[in-house]
């Protein structure tokens, strides 16, 4: 049941992950435990929307884990079963009603419609659904 | 042009922003520049995937920024003309093609269906399509 202020929403994707991860099995969960490099290809349409990263960025990228269950509302943590079973809002996992992937990279090179990045867990073929600076502390200077 | 690849994405909200700040020119820039609490309402289907938070944890809570422009792709940072345009993937403008948001927040209370939360920037009504533990350290059994 949607109500009339929950409406669905539509994301086109900007971009898609082009990764040597291939299989979800060999993803880490998170970048930080020893992800690739990757490059995020842009649509020609939204790549306009990269002007002014440099290399040494960082930024977060927002993926649509295409793979992932959307039916799940509770996992044991990491798959680990001596782990209770939890919400799924309280955890990282994949699974989940829209699973979103959040990650922190750094740039490593720009061309004019893609962007070198690591770490990335997300395999090849991830659709990117939004690209975001880091926010340096609280002065809005540094934004 | 959409690519076979790169499929139209459908997000359900899980929930809602029950918030003080209705209109959007009250609502400041970023939550930590004097955002007020909020209550995130989740809808029936969604509030098992709680199960585990507690008052006092730190997420991220992703929503859909429904009143933003999506035909945006440069802009001056936080609206200062004197500022040269640039990409909105280089900078935290809700106008951009999928206009997601990204906020911090401190769990205050929790409720079998709802979180009071703060600080949030945005308004009532906008949509949440998911919310995530942040990852402390990079100690998995912290995650």
């Amino acid at each position: 049941m949607i109500h009339m202020d929950r409406p669905i929403v539509r994301i086109e994707p900007i971009g898609i992950v082009r990764s040597p991860l291939t299989r979800l099995e060999d993803a880490p969960m998170q970048g930080d435990e020893g992800a690739p490099e990757a490059w995020l290809e842009l649509t020609p349409q939204t790549a306009p929307a990269l002007k002014g990263l440099t290399a040494g960025d960082e930024l977060i990228v927002l993926t649509w884990l295409h793979l992932a269950q959307r039916d799940v509302l509770e996992v044991h943590p990491r798959g680990d079963l001596n782990r209770p079973l939890t919400g799924v809002f309280a955890t990282r996992s994949p699974d989940r009603p829209n699973p979103i992937g959040l990650h922190r990279v750094s740039v490593l090179e720009i061309e004019a419609q893609r962007l070198r990045v690591a770490p990335l867990e997300a395999i090849d073929g991830t659709p990117i659904i939004d690209i975001k600076p880091v926010l340096v502390g609280s002065d809005p200077s540094e934004r």
